[in-house]
């Protein structure tokens, strides 16, 4: 069986797992990474035979060898790099969200659709088991129309300064994931959003002119209504949990444990918070997630979560934006039309 | 030890419910249950003991023997009743909502103040041995300042037009719950609300000019936001569900099962839906209720459930109507000002 | 409607339990009650409205207008009080176990029969909505031929040493209720019987010559093979749990708890103990129990729990306090044949 | 690094996921594979880079560069194989059981004992998140001295009559994972032992004189009681629960399901069954026992799964067939002392 040839742009906690991932894979052939302090990866990369370390990404869109790349670099490079990579006719799989302005990433869309070069969006949570299911049980109609959304997404404990400064927010860094999460699992575009916020957990967030804590209620096309609440900190660790009522069911996704042990005492009965974060929660999600992209090279398939899912989001997460800002419920195609000028 | 003397208005439902749990109660002795259609209920009345049965609710209220009444009468008829039971010296008990008018609910309470009577409002999910111990932990500091409360509340299947065309629509017949529930969990006033409604579940809601699914969003004074989801009809049973994040913790509380008992088949591993509907989840919250009012007149303490609290729960609902109606978030302050002209 | 008028021999914990309970039912007239230390139980007979309290229970069997008496007087009254009730005509209620000499529990069920008055043995388990559901399930065929019957049996903390002197032991004192639930769940007699036991807990139990924790495998005449454990001390509450496997599935009953509501906290995820004890566990089972024999009374149904039912749980009872003396697995018929010499 | 040098025999079920587990870890080379049917796995070798492959074990233990060896071969090859791997200084991990003859597993053990090489046996449940935190409870004192033991084991469906015939029968092939988890969670070596057995699932088990379902008891050294429950076909899935009951409170192990998805209908509330089998629901039990392996080698420390641990288990379950036999519990000694005869 031929192998993928695949190379990685950026080695930052996101750009690794994504290594780690590939080289367990027989299909694949991780032939490089970039990053910008390519001598602090150097050693990592070695110790899990990736042969070639470089610190100029351009160096893996040149090599012909290398028939797909992975973008992990920061936000404000995704665009400018899937602009090349296109062009140089590499399949692309990129980390979320493609970028902060809605503009810019359609015309990168429009680069990539141009080009008929695969193109991923890193939304992994398609991939966790659980909440697959939940997806499928809509779509088949095993809970009839949806009617209410509800989806809860805490983080264990905040990010720092740097991070929340240079994060686009909380409804692009955090909540983008929920609100690709509520299409998916929906089966309908949103039409309209309504944002609510508070700074409850650090100052800091009020600091970078962001919020700490949010709920925010969705409008569908298809009529059905939805709520997301999140927050930077849930001590008990990262809370992640969706449901959907329909008309004749109601499918729930409850938190994973590390164990299914539980203590007994005259106390009380304890048992596991849920597991840490992102990286434990949606492990087996980030390898069925290169797998599939891999799977839809090799096999020439549709790509899971397309370019149109990234934009959707970004909409989103836009116009959640925007009705914080003015506390009033804001229309997706308002944002839409000021894109459009 | 003394007993005290009761009777009851109104034999309905939730008359003939508090009716029966009386009985029960060594300190009580029900005297009288008033109906305007006083012959369907006497067979009834006799089999539990009650000794006398009219058709005119004036009897009950100059029966200088009685101590306490029970107002379970239709909405509009609370108000004069309340009226009149106070300035005859009686303790009351009143069903919710006190009235559909602020401004009237008001004045009954101002009645209410004057005469130096006991006066308790039947929310009684505070009385829910689960909810009691999530507004306790809340309370205690168990998980910090609160951050976002979730409450989701459903009933099993819908009631019919007549109900719906004089209930006062969701908000006022249905949430009105939930939001005595939101304030009672997070120990703060309401402050701002904003109300998204949908008919999903039958277009009978669009008839009457009411909503059958809903999704309403609240900021509470003390910097804390919540979220409400409503459905009139959750085929799996009724659905009652809450939860406070606050920053050392989460308190859940999540459905009650006629039984433990599970099923695993091949297909699948199957357990009880919730109990049914109100009468069977809050049973013993009716029994309690109804006790806890009794020692209040027996023991000269403060009532469980003030008329303060039937008043915000209502001005919530107002808000909670207005909003959906103009699509925007509504300050409880504008109900205020609105309804002190 | 007629009301059954019955009197009740015995005022300790369980007697006054059936007692408030059975006031409460509107088709019983709770006309006496009995004890030894009758002016001890005179003031609280009153506050429930028991008309008549008197030292002898013979009184209560002298007066032709009582047709039913429970009898929840200490074990080794019970046979002399079965056989002069029964004589006297009244219809029995007798709690478990009948006596400790299977000769004599033949001989009472023997003038029972002839006597032709119903009687019903204190298995208040069988009537929980739970264990209810399982044996429903098994006996409709939910889970096919049951293979395996597990119980888990603990009680939340060891009754003193004059109550365990006097029990009987564990085996006829605490396992009997479960022997019974082994019958009522697989539908099958049982054949043969090992127990083995510890003393862990208290070693009063090993001075009163019996054990505190218990392990007892059952083989049933269909096939099936079982097993109970027993322990007087689960410091986290009254533990009750029951599994059927079968050729087509699993049934199981979990414990029930006092609320549903779990504090996540960055220690981990609290929920309560299970209920207390008995008196809390099994409150509706007991109620129901009495509600039940009323019935067979009144519409002279058979009574659920049969002399033939607690005839068979003292039977396995024996059999698994010889098994445990003499280390080896114990045929019923043994026992069976010994009684009958 | 330097890197573990590793050889597998036997390319069954077990040596081919073992192989899959070690080519991802990178601290390990796995140089070669043999099985009698060599040219059947030369395909599936090559795919994920296994760069020898020979039906002539003997290859594997000559290759002076393999410094530890996998034995996944039939149980009657695995003393003969210990037996040379340990003289060619080859560190040994050993399928469970060693063997079905207790001479010989303690004959191969001095051998690996004079060799001084290290030598684990493939109890891979211990390496199970949930047990080994139910495992460090107890250790820890977190519930107190332990009173009862409880283990459910079931597969989901019975292997076919070759398996079962070569199995050496159900204490030996499936309940010796059991015995292990027993000694284990308790801490304390077993002393008595009391096995039930039926052919209930399929009479292919009474014709090659084995049971296919088994409750057995048993005694601990340390005074504690214990029962494991098996059979081998839970139409539900692979059914893997332990408990351990404590002075102090119980700690207990629940299944593990493929997702967290449950659907509510008007029917009931379904979900998951349990992980479908071994492979599922030690998945990470099996990359950690032979990650352990590989560390123990590496870094010089002790094997976490010993050869004591190995012999005692299988003392277990010869004891187990023997009571099965005989009716009757039998002490461990007994056993040991028809072996030193």
């Amino acid at each position: 069986m031929s192998k993928v040839k695949v190379g990685i742009i950026g080695a930052g906690r996101i750009g690794k797992l994504h290594a780690e991932n590939l080289v367990k894979l027989h299909r694949v052939e991780l032939k490089a990474i970039s990053d910008i302090f390519a001598e602090q990866v150097r050693e990592w990369a070695g110790s899990i035979g990736i042969p070639h370390v470089t610190d100029d990404y351009k160096e893996i869109l040149q090599d012909p060898d290398i028939e797909a790349v992975l973008i992990c670099s920061p936000t404000d490079t995704h665009v400018p790099i899937i602009t090349e990579a296109a062009r140089a006719g590499k399949h692309i799989f990129c980390e979320k969200p493609i970028s902060f302005q809605l503009e810019q990433t359609r015309e990168a869309l429009e680069v990539v659709k141009e080009a008929g070069v695969k193109f991923q969006v890193g939304f992994c949570r398609r991939f966790d088991h659980s909440l697959k299911k939940a997806h499928q049980t809509v779509k088949e109609g095993g809970i009839g129309e949806p009617h209410i959304l509800r989806i809860t997404s805490r983080d264990p404990h905040p990010p720092g300064k740097d991070y929340v400064a240079a994060s686009g927010g909380l409804f692009f860094d955090m909540a983008i994931h929920d609100f690709d999460m509520a299409r998916y699992l929906v089966g309908s575009e949103v039409e309209e959003v309504f944002a609510q916020g508070a700074v409850l957990v650090d100052p800091l967030f009020a600091e970078c002119g962001d919020v700490d804590t949010a709920i925010t209620t969705l409008r569908f096309k298809n009529g059905a209504i939805g709520v997301i609440d999140n927050s930077r900190k849930a001590v008990y660790g990262y809370d992640q949990r969706v449901e959907v009522l329909g008309a004749k069911g109601c499918v729930t996704v409850s938190n994973v444990t590390p164990t299914t042990a539980e203590i007994s005492t005259a106390e009380g009965v304890f048992r596991d918070k849920p597991k840490y974060f992102f990286l434990e929660r949606y492990n087996e999600a980030f390898i069925q997630e290169i797998a599939d992209f891999i799977d839809s090279i090799l096999f020439d398939k549709e790509v899971p979560v397309s370019g149109h899912d990234g934009f959707q989001a970004e909409l989103i997460a836009m116009a959640a934006k925007k009705s914080f800002a003015e506390n009033r419920p804001v229309k997706l195609e308002e944002i839409s039309a000021v894109q459009s000028v």
